[in-house]
């Protein structure tokens, strides 16, 4: 067998260039005659590595110089309790709630203060994100906004920064970072785990301003804690070298590519050739509200749940894996970040108008 | 330039076949079709790797039914705090103070109880581990004592597993985990960072007895409690799947090496060179207690920090890398874990008595 369609909700395909520049470096790190996974995080060859992975997103995501760029360990799940525990501190914040990720960040927020749930799409099975400004006027004395810029699950994504006068802005951008155009400078905290558009799972880019850190809760364990982090440049404890390596080199491929217009642009492609087939038809329904729908992930089903279930393995045996949708949504996810080809969106594209001519 | 003789302290040298294997594996994982980084962790592939991985350790420790292993984030300090959170809770613990790990888990170990010092070898450098029951008796109430059963920095290490009556018995072991014989069945917590003999830094292997779920917190951030990682089966989120693939790998190639048995002959017969050019020499001091002597790290220098400086850079020359010691101890260390090969020891001992008639 050979590498085949694949179109898992993450961790998830990447760029073959990528792969093939970390196979070589997995033997020696840039002629430093050592492995990547066996040379000091404090030599010269993984600090040229840490310093340029972290240059490539301060100019992708346009961030000011008032902003870290930290690489943390224990996924976006991690961050769920890492915010609030730094700073929410017995205050209120407000979290959109567009589907289980950010309700879950929410959750562990409630251990730390008062949460206000701005926005909830719960009763609608999450199919939407809020329209701006749909949260209204924050309550008074709210420290922060929390949002969840892409929903996995749901297949819904915010096509915008929301506006937020008088707290903090903080985004969950895992499943969205870095496939269109952003302004990142506007965020005062943003974090990614990275195996949807990064890399490997395993490693957490964190965004933080630097205003921020005298918020921080200092009594807390060193892990913990934003500013032992900010302070050591991500090297407190060993930091997942190989993971902030992809993440580098996944950012060359794209900068290589030409930076995010073009990413953007063929993000949109992919998702309008999928959506496309799905508007023509009156066999594929849609999960997704039209306006909210998610470039990076369609969910989509016949109605049927059995037939979901054949439709699922017949995609398989073509060689188009990963589109069982989420065990607590059902039917149907085709997950397109950034590495995902033209040649496989194609190929989904195909299937799904057979599919439909056979199964209608 | 090429693969030069590696005695980096962590991340560190591991086998070649488990490096070969990896870049395959980057392409495409044992036939499915999806490329190590890219297919799910809840797909059959990685599945298999998991079932592996686990059955590997529990062999190759000894485990026994009532234990359980678990592969979570953070390295192992967010083990410093992940164990006293859970289970210390205002009571009393002994930690034993052999170095700046063991110390520094003890000053976690604060926030949440009483923390009382069975031994300590701060007064002479951490030069020594203790004798056997040298901590006396615990203090009534006792939950646990902790230690580290290797010293990077320092260069020590337990040749025993303490006896402890009345409390559970929990060791770091990132340094010399399946560097030998041990019974893993004695051990009521023991973890170890990946990224000296087991894999890549950015995983952490955790054993835990199943009574002790029982004590644990569930008050705490999801993340932080290890019933709900036993329960979702290291898959609360999204774990280190390319660490826990490594490991499984690494795992392999130690059970076809003969075991532990193997590595355990090998292992002192490279540490018995080291320390052997040591003793037979005027010029080189070691810097360990003899009978404390870590098999892992040796530490030494020639007792003149100018000198010790001129060694490393003369040793990177020769393409001997990685002997620099930490910072907080100076001199000379050389990192022997489990893939470190005969060659480069034997490479390391002619260095040593060279650099001594030319410069003792």
């Amino acid at each position: 067998m050979s590498r085949s369609h694949n179109f898992s909700p993450g961790p998830a395909v990447l760029p073959e260039a990528v792969l093939r520049q970390t196979q070589e470096a997995l033997w020696e790190l840039n002629g430093c005659g050592q492995g990547l996974l066996e040379t000091s995080h404090r030599g010269a060859a993984f600090a040229d590595v840490m310093e340029r992975a972290t240059g490539r997103l301060r100019r992708l995501l346009r961030l000011s110089d008032d902003q870290e760029v930290l690489f943390l360990h224990g996924g976006a799940r991690t961050q769920f309790y890492q915010i609030p525990m730094n700073l929410l501190r017995g205050g209120r914040a407000t979290y959109l709630e567009t589907g289980t990720w950010s309700r879950q960040a929410a959750e562990e927020a409630r251990r730390y203060g008062t949460v206000d749930v701005g926005f909830s799409s719960a009763d609608s099975r999450y199919d939407r994100v809020p329209e701006q400004g749909a949260w209204g006027p924050l309550p008074k004395g709210t420290t922060y906004l929390h949002y969840t810029s892409n929903n996995t699950v749901a297949g819904t994504e915010y096509a915008y920064v929301p506006d937020v006068e008088g707290a903090s802005l903080m985004c969950d951008m895992s499943s969205n970072l870095l496939s269109r155009q952003v302004d990142g400078s506007r965020f005062d905290l943003l974090y990614a785990g990275a195996q949807k558009n990064l890399g490997p799972a395993g490693v957490t880019m964190v965004v933080l301003r630097k205003g921020l850190l005298e918020r921080c809760d200092t009594n807390l364990p060193m892990m913990c804690r934003y500013d032992v982090h900010v302070k050591k440049g991500s090297m407190y404890n060993t930091p997942c070298t190989f993971g902030i390596y992809v993440i580098e080199r996944v950012c060359a491929w794209l900068e290589e590519l030409g930076g995010l217009d073009v990413i953007d642009a063929r993000n949109q492609a992919q998702a309008d050739l999928i959506y496309g087939v799905m508007d023509a038809s009156d066999f594929w329904q849609g999960r997704a509200a039209k306006r909210s729908r998610s470039r990076m992930n369609a969910t989509f089903s016949t109605g049927d749940a059995a037939l979901d279930t054949a439709c699922v393995a017949a995609a398989t045996a073509e060689g188009l894996l990963g589109l069982k949708g989420h065990s607590s949504m059902g039917g149907l996810r085709a997950s397109m970040y950034n590495a995902q080809n033209d040649e496989a969106v194609q190929a989904l594209a195909s299937f799904m108008k057979h599919f439909e001519a056979t199964h209608g």
